[in-house]
């Protein structure tokens, strides 16, 4: 590994909270994830800093490990670096939980390989307390089974249109989609659904797409077969509801070999 | 069981964030939970409200399954009254996710022969964005082997004089510890410490003075043998630091009969 002696890249894996935040990208006037770790990183060298990241989550979705890089002057250690920055991120719910010296041309978002996602949808008719906005609440139960049966038709190599947000800046709506496991776990809060989802890419909102539709297969109200006919038709109109975004978790992102490891 | 025509009992199963709150008990002029359910109670039933709750947990401590009763003059279905308690406690982090007829001399702390605490420490430098006030957060790896080996000399029938604060208003410092079991957990934010511990009831901040104690055990700085020796001085001055009220949550109240059994 080369180390230039200007502008030495380095990777961060950040945590957050999405609540306070208008979602990872920097805008002009709302606060953003991008936004609070650049600010932070002027603190330590003075001038504009743009980072990239793995994957723009939206308003109130959730860092786990999203993946970033920056490039800075000084030739940081990258745990010194990790710790002023979380010293200038407080009090803001947003962690540097590890950092790495990268090459050069490594690219938080073009060399990513694998973008894992978690959602947790909990079960029970009581408002949320410690978990609320990391859950999506429904009031009745789910049947996982069935769930199950109709995200197999999804997983694949598909044309996901009526997966995909209207808005959505990708260019082709066809994407492989390599995991969408349901999990029922019990938790001190009464039982959840977990949704693990696993690909190279995502088009805009394809997960929120996935959990509001199979939330109505787990509720009865589509049998599992829709979903393989809301796949077919490739049209947005055929898919269920979006899902709220609390309870979605950016998880993890996967590289050709992990910067991060020890 | 009986139901008297007038003043219905009805036991509450109630969660909350410590966070908001001055602690459980009702004060003239900060928020308490139980102040929020009596203040939801009057919108249902006009006048004033007194409920009695297993434990008081003091401010910042959580409540998973806290216990307390109500009563009512109205013949309420209890799991609508629970809805519109709920109704009622928004936006505040308390839910009331069960509730019971009762008869009118059970008591939700005389009844009680039983109370579990959980207690969760994470252990990494990066500050809590989810876990925010969920968890006591230190900075370094503890030892959980050594921390049990500590533990089991508090398990048992003693004078608990050391791990009480001065304040504490029990008639006695002898109790019985039924548990205190130190478990190492994986999460998704990194690892934890669990600290489950049982015993009929407690002396004031005495979960707090242990788990304290305890991490100065799991950090290396006290040999295990020196939390024997902490016990057998009946001392206060003899305990370790007490932790912080992050982390600990009320998780449970036994009865001889279970009120919410199904």
């Amino acid at each position: 590994m080369r180390y230039p002696a200007a502008m030495p890249r380095i990777a961060l894996k950040v945590e957050y909270h999405g609540k306070p935040f208008a979602g990872w990208q920097r805008q002009a006037d709302q606060p953003s994830v991008q936004g609070a770790i650049e600010d932070a990183l002027a603190r330590l060298e003075p001038g504009p800093h743009t980072i990239a990241a793995a994957g723009r989550t939206d308003a109130g979705v959730h860092g786990l490990a999203q993946v970033a890089h920056c490039d800075l002057t000084k030739n940081w250690d990258p745990f010194r670096l990790s710790e002023a920055l979380n010293h200038h991120l407080k009090p803001l719910p947003v962690a540097i939980v590890d950092a790495a010296r990268v090459d050069d041309d490594w690219h938080a978002r073009f060399s990513a390989v694998e973008r894992r996602y978690l959602f947790r949808l909990l079960m029970r008719r009581a408002p949320a307390t410690h978990l609320n906005g990391l859950v999506w609440r429904v009031n009745h139960s789910l049947d996982a089974s069935a769930m199950q049966v109709a995200a197999n038709y999804l997983i694949g190599h598909h044309d996901f249109t009526t997966f995909r947000s209207s808005i959505c800046q990708a260019a082709s709506p066809v994407k492989t989609l390599d995991e969408l496991r349901v999990e029922q776990v019990d938790t001190l809060w009464g039982p959840e659904i977990h949704f693990h989802v696993r690909a190279r890419s995502f088009l805009h909102n394809q997960v929120r797409s996935f959990v509001g539709t199979l939330e109505r297969v787990g509720s009865g109200g589509w049998a599992p077969k829709q979903v393989r006919d809301a796949l077919a038709a490739c049209d947005r109109a055929a898919c269920g509801p979006v899902s709220p975004p609390q309870g979605l978790f950016l998880a993890g992102v996967g590289y050709p070999s992990d910067p991060f490891a020890k």
